[in-house]
C-alpha cells in the first residue's frame, strides 16, 4: 500500500471530502474485519458485529448532537429526496391539516414539490424572488395555525444561505432538512420534530439518510404505508426491517468517531468551520467585488461559499487552474452556476487556506 | 497492509462473500482512486469519474445477462423490498387490473403483502401448506387472463427452492425478484417485464438494487408518484436522480469485472454453482437421513443449501463446531430454523469442499 498517496484538496458538495483517518481504518480493514475474518460489507446486518457498528454510529450521533431519549436515531435508504417523500407521506397524508414549508433555495422547493403530491402545502415565505440570498424574519412567515409540522432547509447546499438558528414555531412539529450542515454546529434537537439529512456531505458515504425523530410522532404512521417508508415500522425495527446499506452505516460510525476523537463536542467543531468560512469569506470582501459573494453576509453558509467571478470565461478559468494546482470541484452547480467551495467538518484548514491563497493570486493575474 | 490477512469461509445468506479481487482493488484505491486524488466515495456522483463507474457497471450486467436494447438498467436504493412497493406502485396502482403473485417462500409472500396496499393481489400460487419445498408446475398456476403482471421469486433465500427456469406467464409481463440468484446462470431476459434484486447476495455490497426494466413499462409510471420510486423518471436520469450510492455501484462494477474476467459467461458461472451444490447436495443425500434437505430435490437452489439434523441441538452444536474451524453463518434464518449454506459465485469451491468434509467428519462424530 502507497502510504504516501497523492489526495488533492475536494471542495465537491456532495458526495465530499472524508476524514482521511476514517478512510484509512476502512481501507485497513476492507477484506477483514479483526476477529472477524470477513469485510464489513459480507457479514450479516443481524451479526453481533454489525449490530455493535450500529449502535455505535446511533451512540456517537446522539452524543454529538446530544439527543434527548425521546428521539430515535434511523438510519435509511433514498437520500433526504426520499426523506422529501416520507415526511409528507408519514405526517400530511390524510392528516386533514396543511404543511407549511419554508423555502431558502432549490432543496426547499423540491421538498415542497414533493409534498404537494401528499397533501396541502402551505408555502409560508419562499426567497426565489429574491434569488434565494437569505433567509426570512420571523414576522415574515405565514404560518397555518393547526399546520401539521413546518418544514425548513437549515443549510442550502446551492445556493450557500444557512439559519443561523431553527425558525421558532411554537407548539407546530419543526422538520429540518440539515443535509449539508448537520453535524457542523450544535442545535437544541429537542426544538425539532424531525432532522433528517443525507449522508454524504458531513456524515459519511452516500446511500444512507440519518433521520432522529421525536418518538410520538411515530403515531402518525399509517399501516397503509410501504413498509421501508414507515417511520413507526422502520423505529420498532431499529432500522433493520430489511437489510440496510451496511458499508455506509459502518463509514459513518467511523466519521462520527474522528469528530469525538478530534473535537470532542459540536461546539469545537462549529468553531473549526467558522474559522475556515471566516478566511474564505475575508478574501471575498476584501476583494473589491472581483469575488462576488452570492448570499447575503447575515445568512451565508459556513459550509458552501458561493461567489461569482466578473465574467462566465473567467470562472471558468479560475475552475480550471485551481484544478490544476490540486484544488479540485470547484464549479458552483449547474443550476446556478458561479463557483462554490464546500467546506465540510472533513476539509482541512490546509485546504481552505491553500484556496484562499489561490483566489489572491488569481484575482492579481485576472483583476 | 497484511497481505495474510486471514479470512473465514463465510456462508452467509446476505450481506454476502465478494470476490476478493473486488475486495482488494477497492482497498488499494480506498484513499484515492488513480488519477483522481480522492476516494471513490468522495467524488460528485455528476463527475466524469463516476460516470464512467456507472455506466461500466451497466455495461457488464447488459454483456453478463445479455439485455437486449429494450431494457434499462438502474440502480435504485431500498434493497428488493422497497421493489415490492415500487412494482406495485408503477404497475398496479391505478391500473384497474389485478397483479398475480405465485408464492414459493418467505420473500414471496412478503412481495404479495406490500403489492395488496397497492391494489389488488391475486394469489396465483401458494406453497405454504406445503412448508415451501418446491415450485408449482404450470398447470397448478391460477393466472388472471388481465393481470397488470404475473410477480415471482426466481429462488427462495430462506427455504432454498429455486424455479429451473421462469414460469410461461404469454404476453403479461412477467416481474421477478431475483435477489438470490441474480447473475448466478444465463436467463432469457426478453422474457421478462422486469428483474430486480437487492445487491448484497450476488453482486455487491448492501445499499443498492439493480433494477432491469422494460422500455414499455415505463409508460406505466404515474406522474403522481413520489419522484424517488418512479421507474420512468428514474430511468429518465439515468439513476442519477438524486445522489445515488456510489460505493455500492462501484463495487458491482468490481465484482462483474471479476465475474467477466474469471468465467466471462454466465454459462460458465452456472456451471460452477452447479458444481459446488451438487457437491453438498451429496453429502446430504449420502448421510442416510443425517442430513435432511429441505427442498424437494428436483426444485432445490443452487444459491442456498438448507438441511435439518435428528435435533437442535445438534443443529446449535453444528453451527458451534462449525465456526470455530472457521465455516462460518451457517446458520438458517431464524423464521424456519436449521442449517443454511449460502454458496453464492463468490463462494470458492475451497470453501464448499471444506464445509463437505466438516459434514462427514460431524456426522461420524455424532451421527
Amino acid at each position: 500500500m502507497d502510504q504516501d498517496v497523492k489526495r488533492v484538496f475536494n471542495f465537491s458538495a456532495g458526495p465530499a471530502v472524508l476524514p482521511v483517518p476514517a478512510l484509512k481504518q476502512a481501507q485497513k480493514d476492507l477484506l477483514a474485519l479483526p476477529g472477524v475474518g470477513a469485510s464489513v460489507m459480507e457479514i450479516s446486518h443481524r451479526s453481533k458485529t454489525f449490530s455493535e457498528i450500529l449502535e455505535k454510529a446511533k451512540a456517537n450521533v446522539k452524543t454529538l448532537l446530544r439527543v434527548p431519549d425521546n428521539y430515535r436515531i434511523l438510519f435509511l435508504q433514498g437520500g433526504a429526496s426520499l426523506q422529501f417523500s416520507m415526511v409528507a407521506m408519514n405526517l400530511l397524508r390524510g392528516s386533514g391539516k396543511p404543511a407549511d414549508y419554508i423555502i431558502t433555495g432549490s432543496w426547499g422547493g423540491k421538498a415542497a414539490k414533493e409534498a404537494k403530491k401528499e397533501g396541502t402545502v402551505n408555502i409560508a415565505w419562499d426567497g426565489k424572488n429574491e434569488n434565494y440570498v437569505r433567509v426570512p424574519d420571523r414576522d415574515e412567515l405565514k404560518l397555518s395555525p393547526d399546520a401539521a409540522y413546518v418544514h425548513f432547509t437549515s443549510n442550502e447546499t446551492i445556493q450557500g444561505v444557512q439559519f443561523p438558528a431553527e425558525p421558532s414555531v411554537g407548539d407546530i412539529p419543526l422538520v429540518c432538512d440539515a443535509s449539508s450542515d448537520i453535524l457542523s454546529r450544535p442545535i437544541p434537537v429537542e426544538r425539532y420534530g424531525i432532522i433528517y439529512a443525507g449522508a454524504q456531505k458531513n456524515i459519511g458515504p452516500s446511500g444512507v439518510a440519518l433521520v432522529i425523530i421525536r418518538e410520538d410522532l411515530l403515531e402518525r404512521s399509517s399501516e397503509t404505508l410501504p413498509s421501508l417508508l414507515n417511520y413507526k415500522l422502520m423505529a420498532e425495527e431499529n432500522s433493520l426491517y430489511n437489510t440496510p446499506p451496511t458499508f455506509a452505516i459502518y463509514m459513518i460510525m467511523l466519521v462520527t468517531n474522528w469528530l469525538l476523537d478530534t473535537f470532542k463536542t459540536l461546539e469545537r467543531v462549529a468553531e473549526n468551520n467558522t474559522k475556515k468560512a471566516s478566511l474564505l469569506y475575508k478574501v471575498i470582501d476584501e476583494s473589491n467585488g472581483f469575488y462576488k459573494g452570492h448570499a447575503q453576509p447575515k445568512w451565508r453558509s459556513n459550509m458552501n461559499v458561493t461567489w461569482r467571478l466578473p465574467s462566465e470565461d473567467l470562472e471558468k478559468e479560475f475552475v480550471r487552474e485551481a484544478t490544476s494546482v490540486g484544488l479540485t470541484e470547484l464549479k458552483g452547480h449547474r443550476s446556478v452556476g458561479g463557483c462554490r467551495a464546500s467546506i465540510y467538518n472533513a476539509m482541512p484548514l490546509e485546504g481552505v487556506e491553500t484556496l484562499c491563497a489561490f483566489m489572491k493570486d488569481f484575482q492579481q493575474k485576472h483583476g
